[in-house]
């Protein structure tokens, strides 16, 4: 499946790209919650984090990791978020696995607090019983 | 460093575990974005995504893959975001490194539009030349 960020790789379309290995590249995104916020991509195209093989995974967290420690380093900032959406109904918006990592301020207000729900009395302990025996 | 969540591990104090092994362990988190919220531990303290050594990060992510699957089959839901946010600027509370799995339902509004920030006019490209630069 063709998307923008393939085109991004063939150079088809520019982007600020801040590293790049045989596995993966990495870019600014360009509508950013902060300066400095890149998306890692790997080249061989998968939909999402759950498609996306074990391995690859590995490799663009690491990355993840070595970009983060370089971003609070040089912007400075105070934190980092690392991001996977998958699925549209999780907020993805391009549909080629990508990890969004998120320079931080203190007191930047990027993010509203989010929604929470509760569970009912005993909700959680059955839902950990399903989701335990699913996994075994 | 103890933390909240080296009493779960050792079950000082108790939690809706789902999943556990030589190197993780993964339960409910008590005040979920949605239902299934899983939080995936190390058993090894670290403080965060940045100081984590990267063999045990990439155990994480693939546990975290596993554990997403069973969400989206079990729940079931609709999509899946892979969250980890690294110092209290990026709003960690629990200061031992765990990745968020947020089970997320079309529409649910769970989390508000973040805010964004832009560019000057060459600033992104001559701040890409810098990270790159640190990378190298």
């Amino acid at each position: 499946m063709s998307t923008i960020f393939s085109k991004i790789i063939t150079r088809e379309i520019p982007a600020h790209i801040v590293y790049e290995d045989d596995v993966v590249l990495a870019f600014l995104d360009i509508k950013p919650i902060n300066k400095g916020h890149t998306l890692i991509i790997p080249k061989l195209h998968s939909e999402d984090g759950l498609a996306c093989d074990a391995a690859t995974m590995a490799h663009i967290i690491e990355v993840g990791q070595t970009i983060a420690h370089t971003l609070k380093a040089t912007l400075p900032c105070d934190g980092i978020n690392f991001i996977m959406n998958n699925g549209a109904a999780a907020g993805q918006e391009v549909f080629h696995t990508h990890l969004h990592v998120v320079p931080r301020h203190s007191g930047d207000n990027s993010f509203e607090h989010a929604k929470h729900v509760t569970y009912e009395n005993g909700e959680a302990a059955g839902l950990a019983v399903t989701i335990k025996t699913s996994l075994a």
